[in-house]
């Protein structure tokens, strides 16, 4: 089996959708820390031979580095039963993707990030400014993904893809940004599907 | 040949970027044009039959709809050219479409909508506050990119791909959001590349 690097902060959503990907195709991962808190992502080091974004996660394979999250999952999950087979479904995985990054993650993970992670105390007042609307548009994210699932077992199709493991990874540590998952219960009932897969993973392991 | 609408407004670089992935690969396409400075993408009606995300644009096929743009374009592109038939090279891809919708568009596309479309002067005082971060941030991925085409032909691989198509949509009217291109020679040269290929289709179109 290719042997696989995880450049990663441990805590971070976004770096635990990679290791739970792996886990869910049953591919190892090495994994290297780095605190982000500390800047150890912004080294000239890790600028020029990991990620000129400064930013985790990055896997890599052999000599080449793949940033970006859901990017990392696609190529770990490419090929395997989390990649639909039907050009829509495929499509349709890669829309929740999309939207994780854009509508969710922005909001609930940085409010998850700014108030369990830095401290609302050491905010910026530009930050600070932005708490308000960060938290409608992820109650909203939160809203839309309750609706889509009320009858449906899996985001897209009829089983777990990279779809549901991209959304799973912030959405399930949520209540750290001060969101309150049972006003979602279509959310909450998937969340524990998603834990209840052959291969999972938590975030802590 | 599928046939497919595109629900858009056609100013928006997220609906030129499908209409040209259309195009490159000899789609054609329906266009249903909606006005979002009068909020048509938030009446009851389009969120309960075209995207619930209040968002544009969304491709549909048939009965399906597929919002987030980036998605439309994998969709028509897949199978094509424009998605690379190499598993890293796809992956890699993906990279520069998800790094175009998290650092690219949120301030790019963001202040070109501000400044040429909305106006500086009906801008909120949170929005207003966030321009220096998001002029900060979108020089940033101006400059990550102009770095990595240094010596390239093409984000990825040795020919166009989607990561081209979806990054030269808000990187080519960039200077309306008050960027300077000529401080970025190597992406000012794969804008003109880009523009060159067989099937090349104009915003205005």
């Amino acid at each position: 089996m290719e042997r696989l690097v995880l450049h990663e902060y441990a805590a971070s959503g976004n770096c635990y959708k990679v290791r739970l990907t792996a886990a869910l195709v049953g591919q190892p991962l090495e994994r290297r820390e780095y605190d982000i808190l500390k800047g150890e992502t912004r080294t000239p080091e890790f600028l020029a031979s990991v990620n000129p974004n400064g930013r985790i996660p990055v896997l890599q394979a052999g000599d080449r580095f793949i940033p970006e999250s859901n990017a990392a999952c696609f190529y770990l999950g490419d090929g395997s039963r989390l990649v639909p087979d039907d050009r829509f479904e495929r499509a349709d995985m890669l829309r929740w993707m999309f939207f994780e990054q854009y509508n969710h993650e922005p909001n609930v993970a940085t409010l998850r990030f700014w108030i369990a992670f830095v401290g609302e105390d050491k905010l910026s007042d530009v930050e600070r400014a932005q708490m308000p609307g960060k938290r409608a548009a992820g109650e909203a994210a939160l809203k839309l993904m309750d609706e889509h699932l009320r009858g449906r077992d899996w985001l897209v199709g009829d089983r777990l893809s990279l779809a549901d493991v991209a959304l799973y990874a912030y959405t399930h540590v949520a209540e750290e940004g001060g969101f309150r998952l049972a006003g979602y219960p279509a959310v909450s009932a998937w969340l524990g599907r998603v834990a209840d897969r052959p291969g999972y993973l938590p975030m802590a392991a």
